[in-house]
């Protein structure tokens, strides 16, 4: 039996618990999350109950900010208790940065005295910060140990700690003086000491290294946690790849609000007020209609090449959308090249040399194509019009082509973002010079004075 | 001292071969990545030469494949042996099916016997299915074994595996049964059988499973390693969570392309040759290009209005550039709710009210500001024209929005993919559409004929 929201009402109208609570019981917590907001508050805390407690934890850590809060929210204080005990502190911490004040003060009066004494550590860090991912719970020994006795220990305090695969070597002073992947530790003979077995070259981030930072760190290094520590070595707790899996997530989404020149929160579209929409969406929608302004006042420049000839006026669009499509492909190549160490503000020589030749054969291409359609579909353009439009095309998508590659390389190295930049005000630049190229290539080819 | 091809030069040419080695042993590989691409092929060799055999290994799955292809090229056989029996064999194969057939050759030759079979076993299956991502080297167990027994068979057999972090238990015929997590078997009591502590409901995937789905699969149970089986629940390999980030990693990329109106591969732009670089970014532009000579025939329909008020063609490209921003900008919101599961087709009616409020609030905002520019900017317009154009900027605004939220919901709806279809097709729906509602407006505003 497949879940839906109609399965679960049919089965809970007709009292079939226990059939139900199979079908909860087998399902994967993705599924029930994509029905999730189909529910009642009702129908989801009678599913929640269904769940063992290891899913339960999965499934609040999976949910959207609102439909936490409204679950936490219906539990009974008895059972928030043993649902809190579960959760890992990290997560603890995030939850209560970003739900209301009320729903925080339920969580924080539920919680146990070690969970709120790490809550209260974990919250002194920003929550931007690679400090902000972090758990205090990791495995920490010293280095006269015997593997033997690492091990015994290991059997013993294996349970409360979130991420068991390093054990982290620390010095009197809580220093991280060297780490021993469990596999090591396994591997070795039973009266070896840590201190032989230790790898000393730690690779770990300084609690305020950026999150995207310590992303790559992990990643490269195909580590399962990486540790945190103060400017003096100190151990201050371990990041563990699920929460990088996450920043990675968030990133991407920053990446693609971004291209559509959208700022400020992440936060679900359903959730979000019209005016938070309003406020994401109208900064630069106000800056593109200034900057975009501009383009008024090339057309007015020929004004009377336009009176003269109307038709001129029929492929505005055509120029300055083509231009913006070419632009901001070869701005996505740079962008992208960027963003994975690829391409350099050195190459620029090669990427522009590179890209007026793709250029020029994409714009050959669509200006033929141009003078093709022009003639043979209507509204049928005189040849001579046809050609100078087509022409003008060449010079348009080699121009833009340029602009998206270079633009980008320059804000890059001037420290700001691309990404930002390059994609709304590129389009801008490609609108002014694309028209001015096209008006200028027409007056030329039609002899027309203005 | 800092990375740089030139310190590096430095030390090469002053035979500082100790100092050099040193500060090449310290170095992240991250840094040594940024650099990669400026070192000479003799340069790239020596650094490599300096680096432990677990370094080594590290970088060059960093690498990208050019680069890769270079350095297994310079490396003495005997040297591409060492390097091979460290690698882990899904890494070899993907190598495999990236590199030219001279180093694919050159490789095969230079693997033990075991890599061989293990990598002629990973090629049977897709590349872009999970069991493309797995790799055959896991840990197997029998239900009948006792904790005690299970861990010292675990310290006898941990060296030779990737993923050390959870026990698959097997039944005769290699069915999967259950797993049992390190943790839970080293806080286990020693005689507790393996069958009583192990975990039944084993989360899997199918080989033909989308590694996409795998990725969501392995993020939401937070798992290390997800197991991959075949049709009758038979064992075949394991995809561990680096696989699963680099997954997102290509995705991402994937999606960035999509968004420019861009397909094919996502390979690397210095690597890519004119004619692939062409190839990637034509169809696209033909398909737009066709589209766009819609607004041709829109714009000659006007053509009497344009002649008499030719002040009305200087802000086409005002009404579709911010036709396109605001569509845009609600077609991203929605591509990203449809990705991450929040939006679904159902949500159609409120959706749509909820843009037709936040685009009137933004149109009503972008249509004061039109006029109040066009008063006081030049070129300076008759408020009359000013009036209009920024009344028609109000209606363009929210067509533009519910365009932008609709399409992508539809096309979804439909089995298509909103991140290819919804960007640039849309931007024609919007600009016919915007560029009819302005004429219309304009016409009766200033009670023009035509």
């Amino acid at each position: 039996m497949v879940i839906t929201r109609d399965n679960i009402r049919e089965l809970l109208k007709t009292h079939k618990e226990e059939s139900l609570k199979k079908l909860i019981g087998e399902a994967p917590i993705t599924e029930l999350i994509d029905i999730w907001d189909d529910l009642s508050e009702d129908e989801a805390l009678k599913i929640f109950s269904f769940l063992d407690l290891e899913k339960k934890v999965d499934l609040i850590n999976e949910l959207p900010t609102s439909k936490q809060e409204e679950l936490i929210r219906s539990l009974t204080a008895e059972n928030r208790k043993i649902l809190f005990e579960e959760m890992e502190p990290d997560d603890i911490t995030d939850f209560i940065q970003s739900v209301s004040p009320e729903v925080r003060e339920a969580v924080w009066n539920n919680l146990s005295e070690e969970a709120r004494e790490e809550t209260k550590f974990l919250l002194r860090f920003d929550e931007d910060d690679a400090a902000g991912l972090m758990t205090p719970r990791y495995l920490a020994i010293r280095s006269s140990l015997t593997v033997k006795q690492a091990i015994s220990w290991l059997r013993k305090n294996v349970k409360d700690v979130e991420s068991i695969y390093y054990l982290y070597v620390l010095d009197q002073l809580k220093r991280l003086i060297g780490v021993v992947s469990l596999k090591d530790l396994l591997s070795a003979n039973d009266d070896e000491k840590i201190e032989n077995i230790m790898v000393r070259n730690v690779i770990s981030v300084h609690e305020e290294t950026d999150q995207e930072e310590a992303a790559k760190i992990l990643e490269t290094y195909d580590l399962v946690a990486l540790p945190v520590v103060d400017s003096y070595n100190r151990l201050l707790g371990i990041i563990t790849f699920d929460d990088i899996i996450d920043v990675i997530r968030e990133e991407q989404t920053e990446d693609v609000y971004k291209m559509s020149a959208m700022g400020g929160s992440t936060e679900r579209y359903l959730d979000s007020s019209v005016f938070d929409l309003f406020k994401k969406r109208i900064p630069w929608l106000v800056i593109l209609l200034f900057a975009a302004t501009i383009t008024t006042n090339v057309l007015a420049h020929y004004q009377t090449i336009l009176q003269v000839a109307v038709v001129l006026s029929f492929f505005i669009p055509i120029v300055t959308g083509t231009g913006g499509n070419c632009g901001s492909q070869s701005a996505t190549l740079m962008i992208r090249g960027l963003a994975t160490g690829e391409i350099h503000f050195h190459d620029i020589f090669f990427v522009s040399l590179k890209e007026i030749i793709v250029g020029a054969i994409i714009g050959i291409t669509l200006g033929l194509l141009t003078i093709v359609r022009s003639m043979y579909l209507p509204p049928y353009i005189d040849l001579h019009v046809a050609v100078a439009v087509g022409t003008a095309m060449v010079f348009v998508v080699i121009f833009a082509t340029l602009i998206g590659a270079i633009f980008p390389l320059i804000i890059n190295k001037l420290g700001l973002d691309p990404t930002v930049m390059a994609g709304p005000l590129m389009a801008t630049l490609i609108d002014v010079t694309g028209l001015t190229i096209y008006f200028q290539t027409a007056k030329l080819l039609l002899g027309l004075h203005g």
